[in-house]
């Protein structure tokens, strides 16, 4: 059975992209599993299918590479909204997007060539924005705890690039005001409105970017009045732009999203 | 600008294969860093270009993921013997290709339904066989150098999972008996035609399968009344069949050739 399927990417994530209109896979566990590999699969951080929806527009289910089923991501997200239109499947610019962390709005910047430009996703209301104090034994002694429906700590430091994240990363994850563990942002302020930033991500370790993170650090940096509303965040696997909405509290997140290539694989369904 | 590509792999080395008749590249050495990179790029070992040859049927050109030009790969020379197969750019089943290391003789085992099952690449003849003694200090005493083109030191095990490669490797790739280093296989004899071997290579450190290697295995073994003149060896990315002609001397090396998935990027010509 051949299958035809679109790699994308937007900020160092890159998934596979299967129109399940088209191609309704049966099993995208194990197919995620084999095609993210490198050198004998297509090589990827995942298998994205896109389908249709009751609530919404459109649905998204987001496999792992090793076969787990993710709640959301951002970056996937937007390259959701790019491939939708651009193939035709839909001429809104505001798409509903279904997902297991319920529906997500995207918001399509379409140029006169019918090209999206970029895409902005409604992470929707942060929540629990609250400065701690984290004691000692940890290297820094103040941080911003912000909710985005996952937990973070924000540290804000003078030189991002002096951080040890491989040494402090493991120990603040597991800092006991954090009983289900924590994504840790270190955060320097270049001005009121760019931000360089490194993450380590609960349970994953240093990565090169991460959506909810940098929700959470432009949160924090316009929380303490050290940037404005919005602002850029760049990570080492890109930049993403946060809208802060005064009046109805929403953060907006906006960044690449790139076709890389179009592909055709075949493959033996196990049924 | 858009190229059609295929993806190919042979015993874990994956390449990016482009037909030149059809899209004569003009920056291999720029595509292929960029095309290799694994989240932005097509992810890849390489890029290899098939075109057209004076002297031979085809010619191969193969770059490394850092853009430098390789010599030649017997991996990818059997995936071209598929792919000039299949797409029907020949019907030959015996093919004379081009490489930086002079003319390669392809042989193509073709099924009923016209796919090529296995394709065997003639590896000329092993020069320079000799039993060599290692001294002390290198934790083995004896070794079988060949050379097939390359240096290469064999040297027999009872297990070779017990091998610590990444210790004895290096000490033994810059062996004063090889003033130009030398890549090291570590072989036991499973029985009379099967070897498992692990590989330590010059320049490259552990890899999971080297062609060349798997000759100088085979040789060794069938030169030390070990193995027969044929012998399957299998290294950790998949087992190559090796077959040492006694009419002519010429060593030919079968083994697994598969298109992973048919691709189509597009890209910026720098001119």
């Amino acid at each position: 059975m051949k299958v035809k399927f679109t790699k994308m990417q937007g900020a160092g994530n890159d998934y596979i992209y299967v129109n399940t209109f088209l191609y309704p896979l049966e099993e995208p566990e194990r197919l995620s599993q084999e095609w993210s590999r490198p050198h004998t699969g297509i090589g990827s951080d995942g298998l994205v299918l896109i389908g249709p929806s009751e609530e919404g527009d459109f649905s998204m289910r987001i496999f792992n590479a090793d076969g787990s089923e993710a709640m959301m991501c951002g970056n996937a997200s937007r390259c959701i909204g790019k491939y939708v239109y651009e193939n035709g499947l839909t001429q809104k610019t505001r798409v509903a997007l279904e997902t297991r962390s319920g529906i997500k709005i995207l918001n399509l910047r379409v140029n006169d060539e019918r090209v999206v430009e970029s895409v902005t996703v409604d992470m929707g209301i942060p929540t629990g924005i609250t400065p701690v104090d984290l004691g000692e034994g940890y290297g820094y002694s103040q941080g911003i705890a912000v909710s985005m429906g996952n937990p973070h700590l924000v540290i804000f430091v003078d030189q991002v690039s002096d951080v040890r994240l491989s040494e402090v990363g493991p120990l603040l994850e597991h800092h006991p005001l954090f009983p289900d563990r924590v994504n840790v942002e270190f955060a320097q302020v270049i001005d009121g409105s760019h931000i360089r930033m490194r993450v380590w991500e609960r349970g994953s370790g240093i990565t090169l970017a991460c959506g909810t993170g940098a929700c959470a650090t432009a949160v924090a940096a316009a929380f303490t009045g050290r940037c404005g509303r919005e602002s850029d965040v760049t990570m080492d696997g890109g930049t993403l732009h946060l809208q802060w909405n005064e009046a109805d509290g929403h953060l907006l997140m906006g960044g690449p999203a790139g076709k890389v290539f179009d592909g055709e694989i075949e493959y033996e369904p196990s049924k």
